[in-house]
């Protein structure tokens, strides 16, 4: 079958084996899968991700970075045939989702980050049955794809110690970015403040119900705290506690993931600031811890989601409380994955670009 | 009156103006005051600490790190004298402590980071009468001093989100973790690991109550997390919660305050530690952002204490909840203490040395 490969930093498209289904397996048809940000880190330094995730003690057993890899992560696929040992929950033909994990009899394989199993580039995955959700409410499958993107943003919220009043600030709107909005406007909080130099992505993050959509080339979004009724500095703070106002600890969601973003935040947030740090930065970082100690803020890294996480994320979806149109603006065929690639370094010119591997490529 | 004055980044005896208490404030002579690690550093980096201070937020407007400053914020002092408007709640001579703070009509002086009210390195103070906290139960001087530095403990312990079963670590046995070891086990915390190159402070640790004392140079403590049943990857944890072992979200103090220590405990902590940092680092500090995520670590920075646990702290001492037999390693006279400040770099020689404005220098 077809399927871009990973090999020497490059995308290639290539024949690779056939699949077949093992105990628990279900063989699908791949109907759709996003490229993540993640992926496009990878394609040139996957060998630093892993040895740093290794670092971390974050597994990957058996997984050689430099062998052959087939990246997809976000994916929505149709049942084909079941392995042995199936309750053959679904109907051959149904469109499923899964989190990104396979179980095989050597270990759980993530899929995109694997040398023995494809992820969402090739034109079948073997995926776990257990873990398969049928795509609910006739969900359009370019938008059933949007589900593990968007779980993240379900993750990093639950993390956060929202309290009612709780001013939420999100500094960039790529997929994170508006996935996080989109969690924090499905539990109907807000004010959220978000801001991104992109004027498309900004758009995006006002469709998806950001309160303040804000461009820092023009404003910084510090300046607000205080109009939102958020103290900057602790005697200011302490005044307002003492005077008997209320405002909820204010939550920053760090959505860049480059070095300088976390210390810039750091010495502008409000005293007490929590920085949700869901964001990925790969590269060395530098701060002054010093001033973190003084403003007492706290970095809560977070990482990937629960699987209710997820599962939550495409009743969301399939309900429309989390409404993605439009952002789809690009889909390629496997034929169009590495000038895709190319096209996503430039934030203006697309939000999320979906693989479909039997289509011909078609971007916007 | 006579003080220890920071000049030119060196320490002074001299001369300094008396002083007359304004409205609400009390004349007090200064019996005993502590040298704190941040008194170390601001000798010599004082004018960077305030400017980062300041970049942050923190205030301390119409302070010059230039001008002659007289340290000293961890005191016990006698009352002396009230200025007009006192309530008089405490008879002259009652021994009492406080926080470092003034206020004045001009605002609010951090006591041994003023230019315009000495702190405890002087024979005499100006303090607030209503921040004032009488000594109680016949606790000696030189204890009732340590109530600041174990207030910054208490501060530390109440922000870690601690359950039953969590595994504490403290990383660092000088002032800070101890004060962190004591208010861990005043609240009936454990197991409690802590660790410190020096003999003499993991004897303190000892003292203080920790459960497992470690010489880092022999052993790496985070060898220990999976014996105390604490899993270290993700895998493991959830396998175990799946299988319905319990264990708290294990909990790191940071108590050294120097630069790569926040990045070798990311690196060493089980997933979902939470690491308080109660040490200052005053430098730029580097760190793999993509480890913590991997991670999902917490770094909780903290800073002071409030009120309420500041006047805790003092009961826990009165009580004997928390014992500080042993911790006071010197005691100097105004005359000693740039002597002193030199002694303290030397990790083994001091826990804490302090300073008795009206005696002559002896140290042990």
């Amino acid at each position: 079958m077809k399927a871009v490969v990973r090999r020497d930093k490059q995308l290639v498209c290539d024949e690779i084996g056939e699949l077949a289904p093992s105990g628990g397996q279900v063989l699908v048809s791949t109907l759709a899968c996003g490229i993540c940000g993640s992926d496009l880190h990878a394609l040139h330094h996957m060998e630093h991700m892993i040895a740093l995730t290794r670092r971390a003690g974050g597994g990957l057993e058996g997984f050689d970075p430099t062998a052959d890899t087939v990246f997809g992560h976000e994916f929505c696929a149709e049942v084909l045939e079941f392995g042995p040992d199936c309750e053959r929950k679904f109907t051959p033909g149904a469109r499923v989702v899964s989190m990104p994990l396979t179980l095989t009899a050597g270990g759980v394989e993530m899929l995109g980050f694997s040398n023995r199993l494809p992820g969402g580039f090739a034109e079948r995955m073997l995926l776990t049955e257990a873990m398969l959700l049928e795509v609910p409410n006739g969900l359009p499958t370019d938008k059933a794809a949007l589900t593990e993107p968007f779980a993240v943003g379900a993750h990093a919220v639950a993390k956060a110690r929202l309290e009612p009043d709780s001013v939420a600030m999100v500094i960039g709107c790529g997929p994170v970015g508006l996935a996080v909005i989109a969690a924090l406007k499905a539990l109907g909080h807000g004010p959220v403040i978000a801001l991104d130099f992109s004027p498309r992505r900004r758009a995006a993050a006002e469709r998806l119900g950001a309160d303040i959509v804000i461009d820092p080339a023009k404003e910084s979004p510090h300046d607000r705290w205080e109009q939102l009724g958020v103290p900057k500095a602790r005697a200011a703070q302490s005044l307002m506690r003492i005077m008997g106002q209320r405002f909820g600890q204010p939550v920053i969601f760090e959505c860049v993931g480059a070095p300088g973003v976390l210390q810039a935040l750091i010495e502008a947030a409000p005293v007490g600031a929590q920085i949700v740090v869901a964001g990925v930065c790969m590269e060395t970082d530098r701060l002054e811890p010093s001033m973190a100690v003084t403003k007492e803020v706290e970095l809560t890294f977070v990482f990937g989601y629960a699987p209710e996480e997820f599962a939550l994320t495409l009743r969301r979806l399939a309900d429309g409380v989390i409404d993605v149109d439009g952002l789809v603006t690009g889909i390629v065929g496997l034929d169009g994955v590495a000038a895709a690639f190319t096209d996503l370094a430039d934030p203006e010119a697309h939000v999320k670009i979906l693989v479909r591997p039997g289509a011909k490529t078609q971007t916007e």
